[in-house]
């Protein structure tokens, strides 16, 4: 059997793991059900010495959001394993990973990951938390100066967590060095009451039923909180005793790698969640009597393209990822620019609104719980706003595309998924060769085809850009562009 | 102080009517509090003497989906209020009213409107629920003859009705009539269990918390449930003791005045909805920061603009209704299906997803209850399927719009708000006379602009259409062009 199919049925047998109550239980219950089901996986994934691949799987079948995710990208390092990732997995300095990495093994002590505030969601540079270091102390004050400022949304945060790593702007010597990382004690570890000069909460209900209230998303307010020099994130950059701020040489880009990461992991959701909307469709009695309507065909069918179009471009962004990861490591940065541009617009482009579309499709029946679109939809559509809000990360390709375009000119060739722009020569003349319904099956018919109609939007709306009065107008133009 | 004012604030100061833990009451618990505050409602209009404009501005503001939003249509008929509409206020013959109204009046029944089946929703020709007449005992025999024929998703029939109207197919003499209302007791008034020959209950869970879960939508099946024949609804024909199938005098026309009624209803709804979703745009300190943004403001403004037209196109379609009230019950059919097009057309257009839009132009902050999107969107989000799913409307008014353009030849003169399509010789040729930007100020070169617009793509679309190798591929292209 296969190993999918194994966990499949290791998750539907398991009586802890039901989920048909799901969507019918109030908030609190749907909490202490998320830590029971987290705990027990946790059990079995022990108990039956589950490989990694296998523990993925069982976490991807149990299909819960809650606190553990954030430990669960990367087992067995448990803890801060996302921000491992984050800083290629040694980004914490050894001495900091003997400290804390085995008391998260034993679940000692329990972290998350805290970067966006109320006032500042995807936008990082905008964040306002501080933390000043304090040179007669030896230690960092850790401050939230606004209300804007507070944590917000973290999950893990509201109710789990002992641990954060905080993102906030480092302050020495009177100088603001930007956004770093800190880890940040926030409970005890005897009552798991906050500590003094900590300020927290779960932000309450969220979308749908079931779906993301079993995660204890949270807000956080730091007063002046001291903690340890050596709880900084040193691995890019550190602050001496004696305040110096003093850059290491490890090069910055590392951290585009995890952005490719973490995008990748949205992209092959998407082709799920597409997958399982179709199913739906399929199997509701009432679709099987319209799937006959032209109308039906034409809105669900592109659906069921697509959903094809994702699987296969999310097995393609794992292999991105690898070949990101050893060209970073060798200091090669030569595709690094491309690959970030390429996993933003396939983020944005993968998740629109392909459920609400099923949804619709089935009539009533898509509203109803019990056809499970509401919690799919529910739990899918903050995918259009976390990790980059979409039209953010669309400005970002177009961006990356009209800069490519305009170094075409210069002769330097362009890499990656943008390689056939290279060929403009051909492109911008060429004539479609197919003659019969027949040529359609050729596939390098159909990527010429796409091949001239990209570059020739492309190279269409670096004009239209260029003839903007602002720069900031004509962006808005590309934007417009793209709505047609 | 203004009505609306007035009912705005009875409803905030009352604690009966409290919102805040809509979105976190268990289900059960929600029903139990719609059905108090449903009572309540009903007792604050009798003890203020409320007049029916403040009824109805008191249920606007209370804004919780029951069982009694059929009745509340038209206070003070109550029961059967929505049918007594559809067939335009005298529905019922007087001895049916006599019989029914005192009873529904004192709360005695309770009835709902039981029309949509398991595998027909908005096809309401396909309903299979069959009403055949007994001579022997002069009574109808109402049967759900298969599975996909069971009652599904009438509001009110979960939990609370005791009575309802159910549309089924008349049969007599084995002949087949079509759909047709029957008045049907389904729960006993003693303890309020349901009758022998009855199944029924509540369809579960529905998408989002709170938000249509206060309704108890419910599944009806029935097993050869005999009932007199005086309670099948004979305004507009009537089955006798001797079998025959006898029409009235009373034009089958009548019933789509309802149509444009519900339609209108939906359309003042969207832009309500429209409205709300602005509010929280503008109030989140987040998107005030980032209103900034021409990108924001590119997504925000159209709708900002779409409100106010929703506005404006729901006041005129009251004035529209009460247009074809008056000239149908003069017998005047001749702006029928002008009007009915219309509303069928902005209902399309008023309820896609502008809702969504907003809580994705809020960024994380419009996933969280508290900002009051999620309940919005999960009340809203249906209205694109009921009352004719968004896309059979749109090809229904496209069908209509090509019907108007082929009779432009013969010399037929188009009425109401295709009037502007008997211009046609200078609409398809005239010039836009703008050539300043002062001059879009003048709303007669806006009106002429879109007539020109509108009636250009209507012939283009036409001429497509004729050209296509059948009918139906023809409306597939239809469909095609409106997506462009």
């Amino acid at each position: 059997m296969k190993v999918a199919d194994r966990m499949a049925r290791l998750v539907a047998s398991d009586p802890v793991f039901r989920k048909d109550n799901r969507t019918m239980l109030p908030r609190t219950e749907l909490f202490k059900d998320t830590l029971k089901k987290a705990a027990h996986a946790w059990k079995r994934i022990v108990e039956l010495r589950l490989t990694e691949e296998e523990a993925n799987l069982l976490r991807l079948y149990m299909d819960q959001p809650g606190y553990v995710d954030l430990h669960w990208v990367r087992i067995p390092t448990i803890l801060y394993s996302l921000y491992i990732l984050i800083y290629n997995i040694e980004a914490i300095v050894k001495e900091q990973q003997k400290k804390w990495l085995p008391l998260a093994y034993k679940f000692q002590i329990i972290g998350f990951y805290a970067q966006t505030e109320l006032g500042h969601g995807s936008n990082v540079q905008g964040l306002e938390t501080t933390a000043t270091f304090d040179p007669k102390t030896d230690e960092f004050v850790i401050h939230s100066p606004t209300l804007t400022s507070g944590k917000w949304w973290p999950g893990g945060l509201g109710k789990a967590s002992t641990h954060a790593i905080v993102h906030a702007r480092l302050i020495t010597e009177g100088k603001d060095y930007g956004i770093h990382g800190f880890i940040v004690q926030l409970r005890s570890l005897e009552d798991h009451s906050p500590l003094p000069s900590v300020t927290l909460g779960d932000i309450g209900g969220k979308f749908g039923s079931g779906a993301y209230n079993s995660m204890d998303n949270g807000v956080l307010q730091f007063d002046h909180l001291h903690i340890p020099r050596d709880q900084m994130l040193m691995r890019l950059s550190q602050v001496t005793k004696e305040e110096k701020y003093v850059h290491s040489d490890v090069p910055k880009q590392l951290l585009y790698g995890t952005m490719v990461y973490v995008r990748q992991t949205i992209v092959a959701d998407a082709s799920k969640a597409v997958t399982c909307c179709l199913y739906c469709c399929k199997v509701q009695c009432y679709s099987k009597a319209v799937l006959n309507y032209k109308t039906q065909q034409s809105r669900l069918f592109p659906l069921l393209a697509s959903a094809y179009a994702f699987r296969f471009v999310g097995e393609w962004l794992k292999w991105l990822y690898t070949d990101v990861t050893h060209k970073l490591e060798a200091k090669d940065f030569s595709t690094l620019q491309e690959a970030h541009a390429c996993t933003a617009g396939l983020k944005a482009v993968t998740t629109f609104d392909a459920i609400e579309e099923c949804q619709k499709l089935c009539g009533g029946h898509g509203y109803l719980n019990s056809s499970g679109l509401p919690e799919l939809f529910a739990v899918y559509v903050p995918a259009c706003t976390y990790e980059g809000d979409n039209v953010v990360l669309l400005l970002q390709i177009a961006r990356f595309l009209m800069k490519t375009v305009s170094q075409l000119a210069s002769g330097k060739q362009p890499v990656g998924t943008t390689a056939y722009m290279g060929n403009i020569q051909y492109l911008m003349q060429c004539k479609c060769g197919v003659t019969t319904a027949e040529d359609w099956l050729n596939p390098a018919a159909i990527k010429e085809v796409f091949e001239a109609r990209a570059l020739r939007m492309a190279v269409n709306c670096a004009h239209n850009i260029s003839k903007a009065p602002s720069q900031e107008e004509g962006w808005y133009y590309a934007y417009e562009f793209k709505a047609f």
